[in-house]
């Protein structure tokens, strides 16, 4: 169902539940997505069990006419926040143990988008087995907005980072990109958190993450000094529809990136991913190389632009 | 300093910078507050150690129009931004391990003052030696908002919840309540980060949380079923010019509230606490009683009403 987050109607608005009410209908929305207090909503901190491996901790939002509009339906807006997050935490090779959710609204928000924005939350957060264990309500005007931050921990002994890379690194991506929003993607996909599990568990495997902002911006990250991604155009997975520019710079791909030890033989490792991951693309795209090295015909990556978060005003 | 958060000047603005060099001197501005990735900004996610102890985890905004208005110093906003979730780790015993920040701004932000937030909780982050590890930025109009998610842990064996206080318990609480706002308390506060931890150590302390909401309002979530809260109006420590109504109602207090087992000896227990912290006022307020069993004298509650978050709008 699609349903504009705001209402005239009072009697429909937040405001007419006020705070008590309000935090008892999250409570009833969430429902075993969030365990009782201590352990979850309702005591000063959410208490969690010690963790003997790495931990990791990220912080991403969604907020209305940015990451979401009225056509996007709320159940999908509070899965999309928590699958984010949970991007960033496979690029890492972890898995989720916790989140914690700040909502910041205005009091004419619709208390039935507001409950679909819950539940679409909550059914993530059991698939993926992340309880919600505290939140904050507040309110400002004109506003719809929700950060999540996920806590996880290592699924190993290492987590992967995005440096790491050495010249003479393959470069390879999971799945297609490109056309997230137009196609729905953004709010549909998988996060790859199985995916990035493995990957950590390959030595070969040096530096990753998560394509968010387009591949041609989100690989400066990855690039080591003193090489450049000589990037193969035609081995660029793009997603129906999409042409190089869009699968490079259109964002919200939640795509893996990584490179691997250019030593190791590419069949073997594709190999072992399709019979890890038989229903999941692996394209190699290119490698890290020196400037003076890169191929005529590689991506003029230069040409390309990712997602810029901060637009500016009018002048 | 005191400086409007919003500009009309193009060039002072976050627009003009965009966001690249926006990140960049975010992490200037924190400084040694925020370690080099992977354990601060910069990958996927922070990695955190391990943890051996109970861990604890909370989420408290600050937006303007709501917890700071153009009065407040910018540095002050920074600082209050964390210390109010310091707070929430204080009444229950913890220690700070490390944050997280959620910025959502409008792009005409004043460079200057955003300069001086995070500057003011880089003071602070140093202070509590709290490491800020992540974040994120994003943009929506007419919005300036900041949520941090605490990390911690315990610093014993247990952690103090809000539940565990019994009939007959003594009602402490510590330093004085009411005309934060008024006062400028509600971002000079010190949390009481060293006695949270004191309490959590002794066995008599059954259950704590800090007064934020106003007492009238908080003490209901530390009430076991089957008892009220019997209260002295006279032994209430007020601020300077507040009456009782203010020190029960305003909120923004950040003082501890906590109920202490009625057998234990006053004296004793005021003393030990006078021992460990001399400069801290303690005042024995009430206990928790049978509904019969009220004074004719004690206060009635019911008369006062906490903070509201969610403001009705006009119909």
């Amino acid at each position: 169902m699609n349903l504009p987050p705001f209402t005239a109607r009072f009697d429909a608005s937040v405001a007419a539940w006020g705070e008590e009410k309000l935090i008892a209908g999250i409570r009833r929305w969430l429902g075993s997505a969030s365990p009782p207090a201590p352990r979850g909503i309702g005591d000063d901190c959410a208490v969690l069990s010690p963790s003997r491996r790495q931990q990791l901790i990220t912080v991403d939002p969604v907020i209305f006419g940015r990451h979401f509009d009225a056509s996007v339906p709320p159940r999908a807006v509070g899965e999309k926040l928590l699958k984010r997050n949970l991007s960033d935490i496979a690029a890492m090779g972890g898995r989720p143990v916790a989140a914690v959710l700040a909502l910041t609204l205005d009091a004419r928000v619709n208390r039935a988008w507001l409950e679909g924005f819950y539940r679409g939350l909550a059914v993530s957060a059991r698939n993926y087995r992340v309880p919600i264990v505290g939140g904050d309500v507040a309110q400002a005007d004109g506003v719809l907005a929700a950060s999540l931050t996920l806590l996880g921990e290592a699924t190993g002994p290492r987590v992967v980072t995005r440096t790491g890379a050495r010249r003479g690194d393959a470069l390879y991506v999971t799945g297609a990109l490109g056309r997230s929003l137009a196609t729905g993607h953004h709010f549909r996909f998988t996060p790859r958190l199985a995916e990035g599990a493995w990957l950590a568990r390959q030595k070969a495997v040096r530096a990753m993450m998560d394509v968010s902002d387009g591949l041609a911006k989100d690989l400066h990250a990855l690039t080591p000094r003193g090489t450049v991604p000589a990037l193969n155009a035609a081995a660029i997975p793009r997603r129906d529809g999409a042409d190089l520019r869009a699968a490079l710079t259109d964002g919200e791909d939640y795509e893996l990136v990584f490179a691997v030890d250019g030593r190791v033989d590419e069949e073997t490792f594709v190999d072992a991913w399709s019979r890890a991951f038989p229903r999941t693309r692996l394209s190699r795209i290119g490698r890290f190389v020196a400037a003076r090295d890169v191929p005529a015909d590689a991506v003029k990556l230069a040409d390309f632009h990712g997602y810029e978060h901060l637009q500016p005003v009018s002048r």
